[in-house]
């Protein structure tokens, strides 16, 4: 099944990782691919813990833009896109997460219709979990499952920064 | 900090288990406080990995209702605010989830000012995570963090019950 975790609120890539643990919690296998991050998160340490799980990232450190994005950033989402297509053929994994990857459709990093032919390409066994603000319509339309995380309150907004062990 | 997960959709405590490995995966010390709930999970499972992490549920198996919440229903709800408040008290996670503690509210099984007062109590270095839907105003009033967490599709809406590796 399709899962998509979309809105601006804070929660979106943390509830996936919590259907992570979950499934690895049953003795499933979880594929971790996060697109526009390249950091040892405190996520990253603890999914670590697990022998079921594999993590990898299609990013790099700094935070990108439309206008700053260049070719590296499209090769990166490129290469995470192969990435989930071998995955989901060879059915490596039983949960898949690729982590901001509406994101990377905002930014332009790839075309829709890729991100719409792995959703096609997803064995009915795999659950296939979306994350990031700005979902397309497109893709909601194909999910099972949706939730819009809405942000009613962020210290962001009073000035306090990322915190370690919080947002990553 | 104070952190809300509210709304109809899914991905509350699933958004709080999620902040738990994170915190975990930092080193940090969590204890997961499950209220209305009483089943060993796949998140039970996959948190009783780490060794700073304890566990405590405060339901039955029963699935309640107003109408049937009883005498011992009220009992467990005021046992695990009790076991709350020693952990605040003592400092014995750094990060503490009240699972479902807004519904307990909204089921009438204890009192909102018992709530507000651990809220009060909650020390400035520790994180307080609440979940559930309805959560009455007077909690978003004193919380940092407020994500609402809105249903936008589920398969159930299809007739698909709850999957083991998905929804526990």
């Amino acid at each position: 099944m399709i899962h998509v975790y979309t809105g601006n609120g804070k929660g979106k890539t943390t509830a996936a990782l919590g259907l992570a643990l979950r499934s690895l919690g049953r003795g499933r296998r979880v594929a971790l691919l996060q697109f526009l991050k390249l950091r040892e998160t405190g996520e990253v340490r603890g999914l670590a813990e697990f022998k079921n799980c594999t993590i990898q990232q299609f990013g790099r450190e700094n935070f990108i833009t439309e206008e700053t994005a260049d070719e590296l950033d499209r090769q990166l989402a490129e290469e995470g896109c192969s990435r989930a297509e071998e995955i989901l053929r060879d059915k490596a994994a039983d949960l898949v997460i690729l982590d901001e990857i509406n994101v990377v459709l905002h930014l332009k990093l790839i075309e829709l219709e890729r991100v719409i032919d792995l959703i096609a390409a997803c064995p009915p066994e795999i659950e296939l979990v979306l994350t990031g603000r700005d979902c397309p319509q497109e893709i909601i339309s194909l999910a099972d499952y949706v939730s819009e995380i809405k942000e009613i309150k962020h210290p962001y907004r009073k000035g306090i920064i990322a915190r370690e062990g919080i947002e990553f």
